[in-house]
């Protein structure tokens, strides 16, 4: 049965399939390369040195961090290409840390304003550090209108810190039906953005964009880079939005069944296991990859209330079942490890060593 | 300006005023002892072995935990009487770890089977452990129908396992104007539990119920104990269901403006700082104390969006603003430590001991 594998610590605990890991890396890094994208991978997903420095020798170009912890966990780990991808707002003790991984690392990041420039210049002129500048491609979160880039490289060449190209989050490619669209205006984002930087004779060399629900339809005749996070494990969202199937989910919550009640399971995974995250248009609160009829209509902390069809009643208590969380960067981060598993025995454990860098 | 204290690390980070705890545990504690109840409060919302030695200081009779990795933090952190509010599936692996943390603490497991019971007496019996039944008292996550209880208590006595009492979590006041009827629900169900149970001559010493929603309504004539996790912070949710106001949540993520849109400011602190519970009758991601009509309307891993009405717009970047996690509990199991504030000023700093404790 799968569920508990050999030599496994109690339930609930994340389990990495690391077969099925392997072959998410191997698929993108191939795809990248033969569209002659830069791989960069987004780091926050898994938060592991081990899983990383993979990305590397499978012809990464360097890695995606959200957060100066993050590049600090990173750079101490060895990696000397990071960028911070988020519009970095650097006081004097920010700057500080920066600076100290800039002395490691090629270090880039992220910008969104002529303030966060300003603020920026202040810390780490002489440092070295690159910027991009970060666009909204229609996902609304950070990020500055494709045509007010301009603005911001003429800043960036005021304050007299190198401009590295543009960037955007296509995160409205997380919606049923939304992943070609998503891709469409990210292209043209980025395409906009580059001409109001390019018309001020300012080089655009990195054209970085990129999800794992859009990376399928990523257009490289516009992109020269690609950031995906998800696409390593995937997860219970991906499923459902048609990125993959639950063959390739790598990275599955292993639980007990601790209590029954009529359709339904408890199971002993619970929000501080699988994370809460939960968008409108998933079916509950992730999925059993082995039952897919089954849906998880309730969390708390450490009860997740797991609906089984009528025709297919629960398994019984201290059944061990494999969940895929919704979204598998929020699971990584509650964990301290990752158990490694093939062919259902466990043959190692990672540190989560960015774990809880948030700040 | 209240935001970044004095001597704190660089946002996010979750910041405790610890007077404003101190009044939490000292109202409730007061509270519990006027109403003849047994205060038991879940240590699952804090983690920290300094605020439940400050718990058992102002007479709390011991702590609840919710996993055996939280009983061995805190039996390890010299707690000697330990409720494991759950139902327990004690495998080989952990019953031997539930015998461990009963040699060091007096030890009581939750049980909602006969099932669950015979499996705890192969690996418990003669350990010195006693059973709670979990009543469901109309939550409908675990516990039985109260009357039922008769035949769990009979199957304990088959087992040779001490009864202590029954349980249960009024889940259900986590409603907009639920609180009251789920006292009412609570307590009916504790009574009729408890008969099913004496009927067949065994006695029901411990009658425990309590959330913090249902605090101030728990019915003292049927209950001897409470068991409230979250009144020691307070958080965004227990605002809007009216348990508490603004000035009673001790515990807010401090974050940073990085970027602004419009009406929005988007600030650093993320899912992976507050959590990312929502349930439906919630106004948003979490609260702004200090910007009581502003509005998280987006949250993603790194970033909230901060919707601000537009007679009140948005700070600018670089302000540092207190953000109220929607639910508390999660957000604390993010964190590897909490900083501790009086005046704005950093006094001190909390391991999160039992952090990631989920097993």
């Amino acid at each position: 049965m799968i569920g508990l594998p050999d030599g496994a610590p109690d339930t609930p605990f994340l389990a990495v399939d690391i077969d099925v890991m392997e072959r998410n890396l191997t698929r993108t890094a191939t795809s990248a390369a033969e569209r002659g994208l830069a791989l960069r991978p987004h780091a926050k997903t898994h938060k592991v040195l081990e899983i990383g420095r993979r990305q590397l020798e499978l012809g990464a170009v360097g890695l995606t961090v959200a957060t100066v912890g993050e590049a600090e966990v990173f750079a101490m780990g060895g990696f000397d290409d990071l960028f911070l991808a988020y519009p970095v707002w650097a006081t004097p003790s920010r700057s500080a840390r920066l600076r100290a991984v800039a002395e490691r690392a090629t270090l880039t990041l992220g910008v969104d304003s002529v303030e966060g420039i300003e603020e920026l210049a202040g810390g780490l002129s002489g440092s070295g550090v690159r910027l991009m500048i970060e666009i909204d491609s229609g996902h609304h979160r950070s990020g500055v209108q494709p045509n007010d880039a301009g603005a911001l490289a003429a800043a960036a060449e005021r304050a007299g810190l190198a401009l590295a190209g543009v960037f955007t989050f296509p995160g409205q490619g997380y919606a049923l039906d939304g992943r070609a669209k998503a891709a469409r205006e990210e292209a043209e984002a980025i395409e906009r953005a580059a001409a109001s930087i390019e018309r001020l004779g300012i080089d655009v060399v990195v054209r970085s964009g990129g999800s794992t629900p859009t990376l399928a339809d990523a257009d490289s005749s516009v992109l020269t880079e690609i950031r995906p996070g998800v696409y390593v494990f995937n997860d219970a969202q991906q499923t459902e939005l048609g990125s993959c199937t639950f063959a390739d989910v790598a990275l599955t919550a292993r639980a007990t069944v601790v209590s029954r009640s009529g359709p339904n399971a408890i199971i002993d995974a619970g929000s501080k296991v699988l994370g809460a995250d939960q968008p409108g248009w998933v079916t509950g609160g992730g999925r059993l990859p082995d039952y897919p009829d089954a849906r998880i209509v309730a969390l708390s902390e450490h009860h997740a209330t797991v609906r089984f069809p009528s025709e297919a009643p629960p398994p019984p208590r201290g059944t061990v079942v494999r969940v895929a969380p919704n979204h598998v960067c929020s699971a990584v981060n509650l964990a301290d490890e990752l158990i490694v598993v093939q062919n259902e025995t466990v043959i190692d454990s990672w540190t989560v060593a960015a774990r809880g860098a948030n700040n």
